[in-house]
């Protein structure tokens, strides 16, 4: 089974200082990270870790969620996952992520609407991101097109 | 505090469907994802979840790290961290992430490397990521350039 590898390559303190973020294992791509970008409203072209989680987290859904309509009798045409990440105040001290929001929107054949958002709440629980996302609740709104 | 978006556009099937994972937030890339590419050894050009975590947590666990070198007494030069992330099968069904290794090199002024040492643990544990990460074995390699 795989091992993917991603890099940081960090110059300078939290503030004032600045990050490449590499796909390594891909080599899709390398983005600029910074600190106040990430703690702004705007992300203002610039990734952040909460917005690679929300990459990660739709992508593995999708992927799930796929499988699991299959499973249930049905034939997956689209889906269009949306996952929307939070990043606030930790009680306990720093920051912490708040919340997932993840949204989907299915085209299916041969399930109805009750059957779907159940292989979506079984694609929640059993994606192997979700799996290990335990720290952070997630919510989940499905339906069909 | 911000919100960030991603979203992916799936079509097809587990096996023969493929998508596009989008950062919507950030605008910097959409890039193809596949499952058989995914579970395959080599990444082969394509990203995965569990690439898009590590550069997540990578990028994370950097930032953390930086502000707590400054709290330890240091300046933080450069930072180099490395996110090794497995996936493999789950005993209780499916996948899992059966770990993610993070390795850290350090250049920083005024810190001996037992203190950077005890830095990078500290930002293990506190980075948002990690915290969210909860579900999944966290090992850390940290020292002095």
């Amino acid at each position: 089974m795989p091992t993917r590898t991603a890099r940081t390559a960090w110059n300078g303190t939290l503030e004032t200082g600045s990050g490449q973020v590499e796909l390594s294992s891909s080599k899709v791509g390398t983005y600029d990270v910074s600190f106040p970008k990430r703690a702004a409203e705007d992300a203002d072209g610039t990734t952040s870790p909460e917005e690679l989680v929300a990459a990660a987290h739709s992508s593995c859904f999708a992927m799930q969620l796929s499988a699991l309509i299959a499973t249930a009798g049905g034939t997956p045409q689209s889906l269009e996952v949306t996952a929307d990440v939070s990043l606030g105040p930790d009680p306990a001290g720093g920051f912490r992520l708040t919340g997932i929001a993840m949204t989907v929107v299915g085209e299916v054949e041969g399930l109805d609407e009750a059957s779907f958002v159940q292989a979506a709440e079984d694609a929640k629980a059993g994606c192997p991101i979700s799996k290990a996302l335990t720290g952070v609740d997630i919510t989940l709104k499905a339906s069909l097109a």
